[in-house]
C-alpha cells in the first residue's frame, strides 16, 4: 500500500457495518486517532466472516483462523466524536491461503471515506498455525465481497 | 459502589444507545475485558450529555465540561464477540456540582444487563478546572434521565 | 469503593510495575482518560500474580484464573503524555474465594497517586467457571502483597 | 509498504523506548492484537519527537504538529503476555513536509522483531492544518534517528 490510494465512495464496497465512534477513540488533537481506525476495520473484518459462516469462535472449532500479516491505512480527513461510523468491507484480492482485505470508514452522512485501510489475512490451522488452502466457506466469502482493486 | 448490586433490565434506563462489540475488545479468555465495558459507559455518558444539549466539543465552548472522581462496575455474565449491544444510561444522584451515572450493558437480545456501572462527574469550569453549580443544561438533562437509585 | 478515599503514597504498595503513558490513551480533554487507567491496573494485577507462581497462562495450564467481580477508581490528578507511570499493588482483603486488591498509580517522580483503583477479583474452575477455594499459591501471593485497607 | 519486508535486528534502529505488554491487548487468540502494535509505535514516534524537542504539547505551543496520513505494520511472529517491548525507531526518509518512519516491536530478548511499522507523517500548521516545511527541530530529529531504509 505505498502508493497514494484516493477516497471512494460506499458503492465501492459490498458489505458493512454500522457502529458508532468511541470516545475513548479520540486523542490529543480532538480527533479519531490513527490507530483507531484498524480496530474498526478489524471488527468488520471478523463481523463479515462469521455472518459468510467461514469463521466459527466457538472454543472447539476446527476450520482455519485468519492471522494478519500485513495491516494499514491511508487517511484523507478527520473524523470527530461523536458520530456514527458506516464501515465498508471488500475483498481485494484471493490466493491460495490469504486474501486481501479493503475498507473504508465513513463517518455520519459523508459520501467519501476518511479512510481506507487494506488487510492481508493468511488462513492457518489452529493448532500448527502453518498456512492452509482457502477453505470453500472463505471462498464463498471471497466471492460475496468481491470487489475491483480500484474504482 | 461497596454493596453487591443485582442486574437489572432496560426499562430501568431511560435512554439507551446501541452499538457492537469491537474485535480488540475480547482478551485472552475470550470475553469482554472488564475494563472495556467502562469505554461504552464512558461513551454512552458523553453521547446522552451531547444529544440532551448538556456538553458541547467545539473548541470555543465555554460550558462546564465533566470531570470522572470516581467508576467502577460490577459484573454479572461474560460477553463474547461478536454481538450487538445495548447500553443503558441513566441519572442516579444529582449533588450541587455533580452528577452520579449509572449504565447497564445488555447484549443482543439479554434482557438482564451483564454489568452495571456507575459514574461520579464533577462539572468544572474549563480553564480553571474548578467546580461550577449545575448549569440548566445538565439539571434538565438529569431530570431527563432520572432514574430511582435502585428498581 | 463508595466512601471517598485519599490519595496513597508508593510505600503503601507492596509491589510495583513500571511503565510508560501510551499516546492513545489520553482523550479529548488531553488528559489520561478515566477508563485507561484501569488498563495499568489490570496489567500491574495479573503481572503480580504470574511473577508470584499464581497464574499460568500457558494454553494446558489447570489452575484457577481470576474473573473480575467488580473494578472501579477514583481519581485525584490528571495525568499527562509524555510519563513514566509507577503502578503500586496490593492485596486488601482476601475471601475464602475470592481477593480485594488496591492498586495507585503515580506518574513520574510524584510521591501521591493520581488514582486508587480495586478490584475484587472471584477465582474460577477454567471449564466449569465455578469458584474455588484460593490456592496455595494464590494465598501466599496475598500474603506477600498483604496491605492494611487505610495506611 | 506493499512489498514483503524481512524483520530486523535492535542495532537497524538508532532510538527505542522500553515498556511492557498490556494485558488488554491481547486478544481472542491469545496473542498481542495487530491493531494493538501500533499503539506501541505512535507512543514512541511521539516520544521520540519530544525528546528531541520537535514536538510541544502544552497548550500554547504554536509549532507544527504531525498528522499521520498513513500508517501499516507487518508480521513475522506473535507475541504473548506477559512480556517486557523493546520498540526501535528510526527516520526513513525525509519530505518538505513529511517524513516517513520506520518502526521495530521486539519481545524481551530476542534479537529479531516481531513486527515492522511504518508512518508517513506531514506536518501542519495547528490553527490552519496546512502542510508547512520541516522546521529546524523536526530536521535535526530526523537527522538524529537517519537509518538506511533497508538495512
Amino acid at each position: 500500500m505505498s502508493e497514494r490510494l484516493t477516497p471512494l465512495t460506499r458503492s465501492a464496497y459490498p458489505w458493512h457495518q454500522e457502529t458508532v465512534l468511541q470516545w475513548a477513540d479520540s486523542d490529543i488533537y480532538g480527533h479519531l486517532n490513527n490507530v483507531a481506525y484498524l480496530k474498526y476495520f478489524d471488527t468488520a473484518l471478523n463481523m463479515s466472516l462469521i455472518e459468510h459462516g467461514a469463521l466459527d469462535l466457538s472454543p472447539d472449532a476446527t476450520d482455519p483462523i485468519g492471522l494478519v500479516v500485513q495491516n494499514g491505512a491511508q487517511f484523507f480527513s478527520e473524523i470527530t466524536f461523536p458520530t456514527r461510523l458506516w464501515v465498508g468491507v471488500r475483498v481485494e484480492k484471493v490466493g491460495r491461503t490469504s486474501m486481501n482485505w479493503g475498507f473504508g470508514l465513513f463517518s455520519a452522512d459523508s459520501e467519501l471515506c476518511s479512510a481506507r485501510g487494506t488487510y492481508v489475512h493468511v488462513y492457518v490451522d489452529r493448532a500448527t498455525r502453518r498456512p492452509v488452502p482457502l477453505t470453500e466457506p472463505l471462498l464463498a466469502c471471497a466471492r460475496a465481497l468481491a470487489a475491483p482493486t480500484d474504482i
